[in-house]
């Protein structure tokens, strides 16, 4: 098959590599319906962070058809179409048991997905199947659920919104997009999305954001106030992982309410005495999507919710490189690859 | 009368001050029954942070008989025993009704309470009144849940201590030992503490602590895990205020887990990826003491529990700066200043 790999900064390639194989007895190997590429490629594509020596794979939202299992796999079987988590998980340990499936004790991170064929570790654990193939038209809500949506999902979940709130989403990318219709879900009164994107900003209407704050800083604070009786938000959703929107979020905050982020922070850190008299609770982390799948993806076949609008650019996989390159000049919120044709 | 003032580094003199009067209507008057010196007092005792211009009133921990009260004050009487929080809430704002009176609109931190008398601002809001004035054997405990209970109550209930939960205390301190005796009520079954002085030991076992941790860093880590199969306490409560104290919950802590941290946080920088990939829940700030104020006085006088044993040192109010230097020479965990005789 070819494959995406990444060469350096800005150098995506795709090109020949091996067929993957079994290799443990709770593997999966599955045919791609479809895959993306997330917010968080951005990172090492722009060459920032501590990553692999290059070429490294890339990708890590998958869904599609089984094409042979391991010895050990139980409850998945050829033919099944399935979703997995970005994070192989056993979903038998007592991290998973606890609802954080992507801190398994086992866990693996996924990052060969831009490909038309996966390997899947704990297979059993992982994925998720649906009783019967979707149609095709679902394909790319289904996708979603991978990461994009699991990740907006647990946003929201980790602030605590509960219905009647008042939320504020920090960031309009595909997952702060997603995190609004979650908070929607939830039962949220107010979502006010903090987004200067006025493409992004007709989607977070449509996904369920009352009230947009264009300002940042200072003013986005004081936005934000003026729409929550001066005290702030109960809940605030931090995704996109910098320092400034993860101060915004803090400030935006009302004391005693809840604020999550969910995309790897680069360059944050927090001063303790700031964060103590702000009296939030803070939680985040890789989001346990495997928790939510099963939901989440009843909620796309029930055609309740369609994430997969948060693709606006479909390209073929081999076409990847200018995925990349249209999402890292935010001409695109989030690409969608076409596996059917690639081998 | 004559209060306790700040003058500089380990400069504490007790000397004449005009007596309190009433300067607002909400305010009330009462005269302390016992009064205490908090950990938190050491940061400007040693000179340590961001502080008034010297000289400064000292004090935050009081009970006492109402002497007086402003034309405005309804629910307080003459002549009532009543215990008050470190921090004056009016008890009806918007972040009071969600039960964080520490971050009260109207907020006062107290400020004057190492002295025979006390001026209480907000006093329907931040006093709470006996049925009758208790007996004198109760008056430490009483004065305990002012702020030291109060605040180690806070620490468990912001780490989420369930029944049956395994619990982490960092710090021996007076908030750290009744955090175990919090912990302890609110059912946890393994309560570790970390703590390397042999008499507080024996006060952690006494308030419900079943393990002692001596070491700290990475030997101290490793011990807590070798103690929670592996995997990290469900709860973990900072009551330092440390970096290598903060840095010590965040690693004893199970992915899914909930830290809490209770005192002013000194020199603390969080950096985010770490927190991100820890998976904790972390929540901290001021106590909101008067929330718990009811049901911990109740305790006391019903002789469930007996947190007034954190007091190791008993000294007439006069004799101050004596209970200052025996806590920061680590003599004393906590010392109680008697009022009575004092004018």
């Amino acid at each position: 098959m070819r494959a995406t790999m990444l060469y350096g900064a800005r150098d995506i390639r795709f090109e020949d590599r091996p067929d993957p194989q079994i290799e443990k007895p709770t593997d999966a190997i599955i045919r791609l319906s479809a895959t993306c590429i997330c917010g968080s490629d951005l990172w090492p594509y722009r060459g920032i962070g501590n990553f692999a020596e290059p070429p490294t794979t890339m990708g890590h939202e998958y869904c599609g058809v089984v094409e042979e299992v391991g010895k050990e796999v139980r409850n998945i079987r050829r033919g099944q179409f399935v979703v997995g988590s970005f994070a192989a998980s056993d979903n038998t340990c007592v991290i998973c048991h606890d609802g954080y499936e992507s801190s398994c004790l086992q866990r693996e991170f996924m990052n060969r997905a831009q490909a038309p064929i996966l390997r899947v570790p704990l297979a059993d654990g992982t994925l998720v199947a649906t009783q019967d193939v979707p149609p095709k038209g679902l394909i790319p809500s289904l996708l979603a659920t991978s990461d994009v949506l699991g990740t907006g999902w647990f946003a929201a979940d980790a602030a605590n919104v509960k219905p009647g709130a008042t939320v504020v989403v920090v960031g309009d990318g595909a997952v702060g997009l997603l995190a609004m219709l979650s908070a929607k879900q939830m039962g949220a009164e107010r979502i006010i999305a903090m987004s200067r994107h006025e493409s992004r900003q007709k989607l977070a209407r449509e996904f369920g954001a009352t009230d947009i704050v264009t300002e940042r800083g200072d003013e986005g604070v004081t936005r934000v106030k003026e729409l929550t009786k001066g005290i702030g938000a109960d809940s605030v959703l931090e995704c996109v992982g910098t320092q400034e929107s993860m101060m915004q979020a803090i400030r935006s905050t009302r004391p005693g309410g809840f604020i999550s982020y969910v995309g790897v922070p680069h360059g944050v850190e927090l001063e303790g005495a700031g964060l103590f008299f702000a009296h939030v609770h803070l939680h985040g982390g890789p989001a346990p999507v495997r928790r939510y799948l099963p939901r989440l993806i009843d909620l796309v076949l029930n055609e309740k919710i369609n994430p997969g609008k948060v693709f606006d650019l479909t390209l073929p996989l081999d076409r990847v490189a200018e995925g990349y390159r249209a999402m890292d000049e935010r001409r695109a919120i989030k690409t969608l690859l076409r596996t059917d044709g690639t081998n």
